[in-house]
């Protein structure tokens, strides 16, 4: 028997298009001789539809799509993820669901047992668990088939089992010989290899072969990086899907294949591709065809520029210098380098007359006051506006440069450095900035050399420096990940062996800036917990920093 | 026996000062001569901590606090809402608890059965359900307590029951003499009567007395009203805190009391008093003294800066003109007025010559491209970066002026007039800022009468009218209840009786401009369904608006 695994990338409403691609899928494989096609988790509607579903309009439009692929399951078995109403009397209005359909009909449907409600998921807000999964046998095979989560509680993968319920373990003693799981399941470094453990061991304990169908592209933050994969009767993973593409796979399960070895490319190329796929994803789900990135010669700017230009190609992207009598003749040059180098349209719009023209007009109302951070921030948001102009009057997206450490500790500018469309860097500390630049120029200097070597500077002041304001970074992206990735309290980041008084420096500049990221533009998430949906913090609060 | 319910408005996460509040409630209760005080859901904490809760160093200091707490409970009974652990080996790590504490021992436990996760709400992100509520005895009256939602599934108040239990029927079942019921309930228009309406159809049905304790005061977006309640032995309403501030009130079950005749408000006069908390609140929980408006002339602006004076007095706000080429003599003799009738300190700073050296610095870069949107946008951001500018030299928090209506079809400009820390009327749609100013001008002329009578304009460009470009705004305002709040779909809004084309534009609208949403400040919910936290949309997406 043959089975097609389809990693398709959906667009998150448009149920015209996911049709499209759900039924060339199944045209591909009727043609390659397939008697099953796998697509991923609720693909007729795109993951995550987040409130779409609570309009009952939505759910109907899918079901009619679902009637609409029936129509084209002739001689071939569909198992395809879609939502369903929850017909009991109680309990939330939906189920997400997965039907098995065969020449024209539905012949069974099953749902999602385990709903993630933890970072970025909401599960729960929608769906109510559903009370089996699907079960069918096929040329005498018996396949379970989960939904994404069902899996991840499978012994207890992370320290504490979340869920009362194994939905593995109870399809194992329905005798199934193949466990399917079509997921929606993001990407965060790592992710690849930390699903096929989890297939890994659910063969090590059950001697069962598996089969992963996942859904590939960028929707707003989350990117969805593929991998689908076989992992077959011997535990060896046979089949691997494109990671951050669109792939479809066929296992002919009478062959025998080698298996798989190293699959996992190294983390700075993964991350980055990552980026691109996100960046990508976004500027067109979103209707755009060009970007706009403003440099100001430094390591963020930069590497959002190369993104932006492996993401769309060089004459998508436009590199805006805004030079003011703080910026050096050096960043002005390394901002010209890297646009050249690079291939993109560049123009420099010196904003130093517009500066001026601010501190007349508030010279009266500042009178007695001390030049402080305010100016610096005039600077940034006059930055902020004409990048928002250009944006505005050309159609084109602008693509924001912070990364995660000036998020954390507000070293930013809210409508200035933060204004733009997409977060492209946000999820990336510092100190993986400058790793992932030197992956850049591993093979020839794409981002100037001198970007890489000189101390960072936003270059608002006369002589300003990071590290002036900041503690080193990396000192900084360690004490970032413990608080805010690993949720460690101030005692035991201190007990890491940081200087309490850093540490708590750190941790203050966190919580009163979380204005600021209430307010920053959506951002691409690859860690496993980013800044944006995923991490929801009051702003109004008391108390020491926990 | 008398009983005191604690109506305290805590601080998020600030455990000291919420420990000081209850200690004083507990304190004047044995004053009083009460033998058991009730204070609100999460009392310890406030409510909602959100993701603070994923601190495990958090919940551990709350428990500290709850010991502190009980070595105030010599001589009296105290039951008070906080976080506990599950000690359940599965399922999510806390239980949103309720302690019964006496003579500085906890004697007994219960926790939340139902938990919320539509709207604003994600307790199942955090929480386990709780196995049982609490039962006790006191003075020979058998008491079974509540929290929040374990009431809300009574009897089918919105046509499907949410939840397979029943709480407040197992309660029942167990023999209780008197329901108590702890809450972080949070305000929308006519929630006090509601509330009531579920607790006297509770005594209508088992014939038992109700007390209802609520948490007040303002937490970000969400504004808690108080207004406790204790429904009597007959089914009368006869204690009610007070709406939107602290209070503190006892029941004596043995004295007969009044019944409470026309406890609601006025509509405007609720609503008012409900964004003059969530302002005050919110400005001082984040540290801030003072705030900034700024001052157009038109009816939002307006409304923020009565509300804002209301919450903080006049010597606290600083309203800002910022007059341009466009802004008709009108308005800037409106903004004055207004300034003066409120008695805040007003200034005026004109825009033209930054304005000016935008278009200067601009004009290469736009070469050939028409005079459109973008130089509106300019405008505006430059008053946002005026206002910010004034914000950060002194300390004051800026209120952004934009209404429901504005957001939901994107009639503003981010980084411009979406610039601010609180959107104070962002729930407001315009025909309702209206209702408002009437209501505040109902005994005298506070906002200028001229105000009311013209027609809205951004003055943006010359002689700008919002109609140009907008719906009438009583009808956008019914499209928008349809569609944002009832979630009904473009077919049902149709045939409501308003044009298919009008539908059509506005819900379009209404999708395109979601990521202005994204980047807004929180805003004042006083709907059931507000832009922000609880309302959650994907902005890259395709497809036909639902």
């Amino acid at each position: 028997m043959k089975i097609a695994i389809c990693q398709i990338n959906p667009i998150i409403a448009h149920l015209e298009y996911n049709y499209s691609l759900i039924i060339k899928s199944i045209k591909r494989a009727k043609e390659e001789g397939c008697s099953l096609a796998i697509l991923p988790e609720l693909a007729t509607v795109g993951y995550p539809p987040k409130d779409l579903l609570e309009k009952h309009s939505f759910t109907e439009k899918n079901l009619k799509i679902l009637k609409r692929i029936a129509e084209h399951t002739g001689g071939i078995h569909v198992l395809v993820g879609y939502v369903d109403f929850n017909r009991k009397p109680t309990g939330k209005r939906l189920i997400n669901s997965v039907a098995l359909i065969k020449d024209g009909r539905v012949i069974e449907k099953g749902g999602k047992r385990l709903l993630p409600t933890y970072d970025v998921f909401d599960e729960t807000r929608y769906f109510e668990p559903a009370d089996k999964s699907l079960v069918f046998e096929l040329e005498g095979i018996r396949f379970g088939v989960t939904i994404c989560e069902d899996i991840w509680n499978f012994i207890d993968h992370e320290g504490i089992p979340k869920y009362d319920i194994d939905p593995v373990e109870e399809l194992i003693k329905e005798r199934i010989d193949v466990l399917v799981n079509i997921s929606a399941s993001p990407y965060s470094i790592g992710k690849g290899q930390l699903r096929m453990e989890i297939l890994r061991n659910i063969f090590r304990r059950y001697r069962i072969p598996c089969i992963y169908c996942n859904q590939v592209g960028g929707n707003d933050d989350l990117i969805f990086d593929g991998s689908s994969m076989v992992i077959d009767r011997k535990g060896d993973l046979i089949l691997l899907g494109k990671e951050f593409e669109e792939d479809f796979l066929v296992w002919d399960m009478n062959k025998a294949y080698a298996p798989i070895t190293n699959p996992w490319p190294q983390e700075e190329e993964s991350i980055l591709r990552a980026l691109v796929l996100g960046t990508k994803d976004y500027v067109i789900k979103c209707g755009f065809k060009d970007v706009l990135v403003g440099l100001s010669g430094g390591i963020d700017s930069s590497l959002v520029a190369v993104i932006a230009k492996m993401a769309l190609g060089p004459d998508k992207v436009l590199g805006v210098s805004m030079p003011s009598r703080y910026t050096s003749p050096m960043s002005r040059k390394d901002a010209k380098e890297l646009a050249e180098n690079l291939g993109i349209k560049f123009i420099e719009i010196p904003i130093d007359e517009i500066f001026s023209s601010y501190l007349n007009a508030l010279r009266d109302v500042f009178k007695g006051y001390e030049e402080d951070e305010t100016e610096e921030n005039i600077q940034a948001r006059i930055r902020g506006n004409i990048l928002m102009a250009i944006s505005n009057k050309m159609g084109s997206l602008l693509l924001t440069t912070g990364n995660k450490s000036e998020l954390a500790v507000g070293y930013c500018t809210l409508y200035g450095d933060l204004s733009g469309g997409l977060a492209v860097i946000s999820d990336i500390p510092k100190t993986m900035c400058y790793r992932l630049a030197r992956y850049i120029n591993r093979e020839k200097e794409i981002i100037p050399e001198n970007v890489l070597i000189k101390p960072p500077s936003a270059e608002l002041k006369p002589d300003q420096k990071d590290q002036d304001t900041l503690p080193p970074y990396d000192i900084l992206d360690k004490i970032i990940e413990a608080s805010v990735v690993k949720n460690m309290a101030y005692e035991e980041i201190v007990n890491m062996g940081i200087a309490p008084e850093i540490v708590k420096d750190v941790m203050v500049r966190l919580v009163r800036n979380e204005y600021k990221r209430r307010q920053a533009p959506p951002g691409l998430k690859i860690t496993t917990k980013a800044f944006g949906y995923g991490r929801r913090y009051p702003i109004a609060r008391g108390g020491d920093p926990i």
